[in-house]
């Protein structure tokens, strides 16, 4: 079997790992049009992607983010593994989606990469390890690769791709292909750092915000509002850089400098900087966000969706 | 002459200082019928404020943020003031919008108070000091509180709210009801740090952000993209919180914390801390972010309004 063409679809993906994430590519790549078949360790859990599939991939229709005929059409070679080798033996990309353990990835990824065609692509949805120590224990390295989703990968159209020591641009290549014709948005991490770019900016917005609350200088339903209705709009349509140069007249981030880098310093100077959330404290986070919202998870990932798809079609649609 | 009851328009709005922010709160009370005298201490700024002003005031038709009526009607009435004594004297509400200076805030400020009807609320657009020193000079610091919009104030909702040591819960309210008459939404920061809430996560991003690009990790179109089709999306969706209740099934952010807490940990610890952007260091941002984007400013503020005004009105419409 040779490799797609980039914007093919592959005639098969397989999922390893049953989570949230590995649901969410499944549901992507299911609302594609295209067979699928998932797997976890825990049969429980693969249990549970039976319904969860099915159901989020559908939800992308209610969401106008995909059509009923492709996603039915998907759904029909939706199925679940009895096997990693089920799964993975005729997948033309194997997508490995478990938590963020590195032995645990470093022994499934040898292992898919034993059973995997040659011409499959292999990807890891690590959101922080080195590629090089993922891949460490696969024979077949050069065509392996981290391509990280955000969560719920099914909405979100960023993906970080990280390419290892050994990985092969036709790799790389077919992977950005079927990436594309998925409506995703790679972006290449150059040099990998623990957490990649997406995970080292969040990190540093959570830390101080969960610092602004556990202080009480704010409250985590307002904190939230602040960022959602904020910030985080301008950084949509816009991005970090891009805000700046355009907030401060004609000649863009020089004289944005000249008028807030003294804020910002100051700022930098104040920020918090540690890196332990101790017990008690986790309990007083946990409670704060509890309290914020009471709804069931599911609701409000419900409503939550229903605004993100919301945000999405209408970049979409501006952009074009 | 008494203060409006919230929701009712001011009979006059003054705003000191033309610059970015100034002519973006002006556009914004003009969009919504009402009177607007603007000044600047700086006669060349005042004139220009003459075009700025009805461009941004007429763009929000445009981005179908206001109704052409509506625009028409404020602009009728929307003129440069001669002197402060000009702007201030009628009117019901003082919108400070000078350059980020204590001492210039100070002044301006005190002699805004002396000015002012009995009446008046004076908020100033300060993006972090504290109240109690931008109000220290006003004998009137009752009517007088912190209303921090972000850029553009004419589209982005949010502003940041604080009251000082003397501010009256009537001044508050007062506020508050030309806030929401606006459709913006106000957030309480309960006490004041520097940098508010917003400054200091907005900080804590682009230190991030800055360094990811300076030390060869990421171009910055690729980051801004990053962060714009990634995070940003989820965060507009749902504020940082809520993203990671939602991000681990049905338990919420305990069983997220069970799971990337130590992920989060280890990023905490590798984060960035540095709290100076040396001159080269400044140069080498400012060439990498104007390598990445080449249009001129007024043509990329254009486009990025576009899709703010969109994200804005997709929200609007999926809560609803």
């Amino acid at each position: 079997m040779t490799a797609s063409p980039p914007g093919v679809m592959p005639r098969k993906v397989a999922v390893i790992g049953a989570g949230d994430i590995g649901c969410g590519w499944a549901a992507l790549c299911a609302s594609a049009g295209w067979p699928v078949s998932i797997f976890d360790g825990n049969a429980r859990v693969t249990e549970r992607a039976i319904v969860e599939v099915p159901r989020r991939t559908r939800a992308l229709v209610a969401h106008q983010r995909a059509t009923l005929g492709m996603v039915e059409r998907g759904l029909l070679e939706y199925q679940q593994a009895k096997s990693l080798l089920q799964a993975v033996s005729d997948a033309e990309w194997v997508i490995e989606a478990i938590t963020e353990d590195l032995i645990a990835k470093q022994r499934l990824l040898a292992a898919v990469d034993e059973m995997a065609l040659p011409g499959a692509v292999i990807s890891s949805s690590s959101s922080g390890l080195h590629p090089k120590d993922i891949f460490a224990m696969c024979r077949g390295s050069h065509r392996c690769l981290v391509v990280h989703p955000l969560n719920p990968p099914e909405f979100v159209p960023l993906v970080e791709v990280l390419t290892g020591p050994h990985t092969t641009p036709a790799a790389l290549q077919q992977a950005h292909g079927f990436l594309r014709a998925l409506g995703r948005v790679p972006i290449y991490v150059k040099k990998p750092v623990p957490g990649y770019v997406v995970g080292r900016i969040a990190a540093a917005v959570w830390r101080e915000c969960i610092d602004l609350v556990l202080s009480g200088v704010v409250n985590v339903d307002d904190l939230d509002r602040a960022v959602s209705l904020g910030p985080a709009l301008g950084w949509a349509a816009g991005g970090p850089h891009l805000t700046y140069h355009l907030a401060a007249g004609d000649q863009g981030v020089k004289i944005f400098l000249q008028r807030l880098l003294q804020s910002f310093e100051a700022w930098w100077g104040d920020l918090k900087t540690w890196s332990r959330l101790e017990p008690d404290q986790q309990r007083a986070l946990i409670q704060a966000i509890e309290q914020a919202y009471t709804s069931k998870v599911g609701m409000l990932r419900e409503a939550r969706d229903r605004r993100l798809s919301a945000i999405i079609s209408a970049l979409e649609q501006s952009r074009q």
